[in-house]
């Protein structure tokens, strides 16, 4: 049975883009069975029951709400300058799942690419199609323009760690540090790595520094092992 | 310090590609120092010594050679039918750490597109690069046209675990079966999964069924997932 995602279900009729994918990609047929997310943990099984090029009306037969996980996961991430390297390190997060992605700008952060890498529409698509893919319902935040400051002193009720490439050896590991049931905040910085000073000012407000591994991560896949190690500390 | 890939120490000038990049995109000068990786562990700093368009000869100043890791991890996959998704996921593993990457055919693999995503020196290609951005000196062998059933009953020596979807909940995560310093074998299914004649086959040859999560994952996000499991199962 296929997915679709429809954020508010009180809207009988599914979204433009839902609406296209259901017509001219799948080609699905009036009284067959849908599945929708709503990306707040809301499932529904419903009947398709009128087809038409733009609109896609549908009849819910049964509704349930799915748990949230017993901790959230925070990805603080510094983007590469590569926009398909960006967009497959949030395909891939939503796929393990995570709660929320904020991209922000540091000292080393590249300013010229930071928008077009953090396009946020379009990344919300990828969300959007991964969360289906792998079959979940819910949907995580997306935010950019943090900047680095303005985060080291939010969250103190989380565990809060900073991944970076200095002194990488000496740190455990985030698998080992990472407590169960517990928000977890975790600060990915940019290919040329935090500043000495951000590094400062994080460990100062209280942010713990973990290794990620033995070798030498690029960043979407730093923020990929991170994310995933928080996953299975929680096993 | 930058790094190139050069099989053979003994022959003193960069391969053709290599030297291509050291000219045209890097354009080293003669006297600048680099860093050479042999993909068997073995490392040397070396001189630049004399620089053509075609011909970069260099000297070695000192030489040293990289432990094993004290257990090895290879991975029998049947790929996805998307180029892109493959060369992917050889990348991430090689930047994690992985000995072997054998592409097997299944079932309900793709025939069709089955070359076309195994193309061995593209995704060797892909593999030197990852292997010396992550600051690595090891290049896992990659192989590719394995017949699910000439390999089940192989490597008895090792722990050998099949992930598949059907009943994913029943199983026990990998990184909790993953013994330490032992060779381990992960078989990763196809987007149609394995059939059910193969579950059992791989199982009654003593393969172990593993959850790899509690999301549905794509092929290339269970290859990672799984080789990244092993390294934390290592730690």
């Amino acid at each position: 049975m296929h997915t679709f995602y429809q954020a508010d279900f009180n809207n009988t009729f599914l979204s433009e883009e839902e609406a296209a994918h259901c017509t001219k990609v799948l080609r699905l047929s009036e009284g067959e069975l849908i599945h929708l997310v709503n990306g707040a943990g809301r499932r529904a099984k419903a009947t398709l029951v009128q087809i038409q090029t733009r609109n896609v009306k549908f009849s819910i037969i049964e509704e349930s709400q799915d748990q949230k996980r017993p901790y959230e996961i925070h990805m603080l991430i510094s983007p590469t300058r590569k926009l398909e390297r960006n967009e497959w390190m949030v395909e891939k997060m939503v796929e393990v799942g995570v709660d929320a992605i904020h991209f922000i700008k540091t000292e080393h952060s590249h300013r010229e690419s930071f928008d077009r890498v953090t396009n946020l529409e379009r990344l919300q698509k990828i969300a959007i199609a991964a969360m289906k893919q792998s079959n979940q319902s819910w949907l995580p935040s997306i935010t950019n323009r943090l900047r680095f400051e303005d985060i080291i002193n939010k969250w103190p009720e989380g565990e809060r760690f900073i991944a970076y490439v200095a002194n990488e050896e000496q740190n455990t590991h985030l698998v080992r540090l990472a407590r169960t049931h517990t928000p977890t905040y975790v600060l990915i910085g940019p290919e040329g790595d935090f500043s000495v000073h951000e590094i400062q000012s994080a460990i100062g407000a209280g942010w713990r520094s973990v290794s990620l591994g033995s070798t030498r991560l690029r960043t979407e896949t730093a923020a990929f092992v991170a994310c995933h190690s928080v996953h299975l500390a929680n096993l």
